[in-house]
């Protein structure tokens, strides 16, 4: 087996139903051999661990999927040892990292994922998929012990990227502030994976799925832009950066 | 002595020069007893220090004070603890947490303006004055030592705040952001403070500068809007978070 992932840039589109764009891609990508899936709500603050299963455990019971949520379970180690597959939803992404820290279970997860098991992950869940968070939009509510994160792919993703700003007002354009990133961090590609798209890895080879673009950073390079037909695999090649 | 700050919003309203909303007030804080401020570049990341402290320079030149770059001396500790004012500019709150920790400048920073000399910031150097930089907009591109601030008050500052959302996006607005703040930092105040405005602190007293409000956030509690007329003085006698 080889390493599957399915990274969205969000969970819903504006006026649509929770993660309904996604449904279908997850049904394929999941298939018919998995029968549950470990969800880990770790990204959720304003919404209880608990509240926010259950919103994801009914999309995944409509496509056929049983759901567990680790905070339910007893002991982490062995949930994930014994997972179909893992699910990461989006939220606060110092928040998930937080608590992947501090429950000591990132390696673990990263290790079952490289060998085993589809991940599906979306907005913080996608930027924890790389080798850190320093592309989060989010807010740095929380401390967490570190910003690396599952790095399962060998770049960076921005997820909900977007060229549009709040007109008159200063804030930075997210193009800005991924250019600030490259500055500190010259060696390291960014995505910028619009909303309504995703990152699908099946082993060596990488898709985006959607009808928007996607932009990808490097320090000194043009942007360059590039659709669901183009041939992205030259991305699972990179050197590791941290 | 008492202690005296300012703290800007943001540097720069659109469509007006650098610093220019923000001169009158500079040149009155600092009265006509300062000859020379000590500027600190560190959250300057697309422009050098340099250029930072040239484009910053100019400004303080047009209103009376010469300006010295603290990247530019030998012994930071000697020329903080030698310095008539302190002022700290905007750009990435974690790089100038990351460069104010790294060179471990932050405690002495943080007891030369609470025994005697006045401070001046903007963006994050408003973020850097606060307990934590947990209420920054920034993207988190390096990962400090800590996320730990001057802590020259005992609230929380969101500089640039706003109301207004991208549209067609599913980004949180600032408000939803903040209220994620609160309910991991349940104790702690947080001011959303609008661009064009300051706050100005002379000892116990605090006051907002500038013709728009500014919003009071507590979790927990309702949102409180404040103008320029409201006594702040009780966010001064909050009890420390950190």
């Amino acid at each position: 087996m080889h390493k599957r992932l399915l990274l969205l840039s969000n969970s819903t589109n504006v006026g649509e139903d929770y993660l309904l764009y996604a449904r279908q891609e997850i049904q394929n990508f999941l298939g018919a051999s998995v029968k549950k899936v470990l969800f880990i709500p770790f990204a959720g603050v304003t919404l209880t661990f608990d509240a926010y299963t259950e919103k994801v455990g009914k999309v995944f019971k409509d496509i056929g999927y049983e759901i567990e949520a680790i905070h339910r379970t007893d002991n982490y180690h062995q949930v994930i040892k014994q997972a179909e597959a893992i699910v990461i939803g989006g939220g606060n992404t110092f928040h998930l990292a937080y608590w992947l820290h501090k429950t000591a279970i990132i390696d673990i997860i990263k290790e079952i994922i490289n060998n085993k098991i589809p991940y599906i992950g979306w907005s913080a869940g996608s930027n924890i998929a790389c080798p850190t968070i320093k592309t989060t939009n989010d807010m740095p509510i929380i401390e967490p012990i570190s910003f690396s994160g599952l790095n399962l792919v060998p770049f960076q993703i921005n997820p909900h990227y977007t060229d549009e700003v709040i007109p008159h007002h200063n804030g930075e354009t997210r193009e800005a502030r991924i250019r600030e990133f490259l500055v500190v961090n010259p060696d390291v590609y960014v995505v910028g994976l619009k909303e309504g798209t995703m990152l699908k890895v099946e082993g060596s080879t990488i898709k985006l799925v959607g009808n928007q673009t996607m932009r990808l950073f490097k320090f000194g390079e043009p942007i360059v832009e590039y659709d669901s037909n183009s041939n992205l695999d030259f991305l699972l090649r990179l050197f590791r950066s941290e």
